[in-house]
């Protein structure tokens, strides 16, 4: 029998690099898969469904809240958005290591329904580095940027209900650290039940 | 400031290979110590103070457990054995990571002292290749066998009072895990808060 798969649930205040980083995590390990998320918003140009997103009509998204179906869900700027629950249980399952990347409301639901995965909190190397990186190039509107550094420090307020700070100061280092996390996470007592029981409870 | 370093305490049975396997490591990563055990038993050819061990009289060791200034001692064969905890302590405030090599007695005694401390338990493959690694060539005197079992089965019944299981197939395989384990336990949340304080509390 195999050993479950991990759940890692990656966050951090946009900016950070999140998603960079967990791209080339799974460049380097292309065992690791990422979930898809289902979402009401339309498809932008070159968007594709089951790729990028799973697009739903309202009426489904809604449905599939009533009958449990997300792992977690969000609305934001009046659109939908999911973690649908089957297909993350299926690939744990087959002990695949599952990488949701979701901002800090979902992954406070996920940690009451999986409180055995793994929360990383991505973060650039200081806070001015990430001042620097939402302010942008000088061009947008100081409300919008106002409003960006302000939603980034509740983001960062709750780092404590995270297991790990995944510092990106540079994305090959940062995937290298992500990789020995999931390395190390395997080897904790707790997710070898299964090696004790056969080898030691005889 | 900097922050502390990880105190690394390893265990497992006769015959798991932790000392080749914290060599090993310790060849890739020189800037780990390991702590130096104090004794009271006679050092044996080739063996110097202050290298393999601090040796000792039972009347400085005795006076040494009064001041409480060993982190865990026990007594095996009639010889006292000890980690004294000034030099592990300066080694930590310096930000070193140290580590003790040390029966699981004494590791439990740690546990209480320092619960922040990180415990590795390792295992050969499995039971049978630690049967046979303990049972030697068959030229010794099956009570003697029978005893190392015995004392092997009763440590490996304790491993889930340690944090990782660290699987010894091969040695430079497990000391690369045993470095995923160090680099991911300094990504903790609960060992940054420092850094936490200093980028996003002020």
């Amino acid at each position: 029998m195999k050993n479950k798969g991990l759940l890692l649930v990656v966050s951090g205040p946009s900016g950070a690099g999140k998603g960079t980083v967990c791209k080339a995590l799974m460049e380097q390990h292309p065992e690791v898969c990422m979930s898809v998320s289902a979402t009401t918003r339309k498809p932008r140009p070159g968007e594709a469904d089951g790729v990028n997103y799973y697009f739903l009509e309202e009426e489904q998204f809604r449905s599939m809240i009533e009958n449990h179906e997300f792992i977690e869900w969000a609305c934001f700027c009046q659109n939908y958005y999911g973690t649908p629950r089957k297909k993350v249980e299926e690939l744990l399952e087959a002990g695949k290591d599952v990488i949701l990347e979701i901002e800090v409301q979902g992954a406070i639901q996920v940690k009451s329904k999986f409180p055995e995965a793994v929360f990383i909190f991505v973060m650039p190397p200081s806070m001015e580095e990430l001042e620097k990186r939402l302010t942008g190039r000088g061009t947008e509107a100081p409300e919008v940027v106002a409003e960006r550094l302000e939603t980034a420090r509740w983001e960062c307020s709750n780092i404590e209900k995270y297991n790990y700070i995944l510092i990106n100061d540079e994305v090959s280092l940062a995937a290298e650290r992500f990789a020995a996390i999931i390395q190390t996470e395997k080897m904790r007592i707790e997710r070898n039940g299964m090696w004790i029981q056969e080898n030691l409870k005889k």
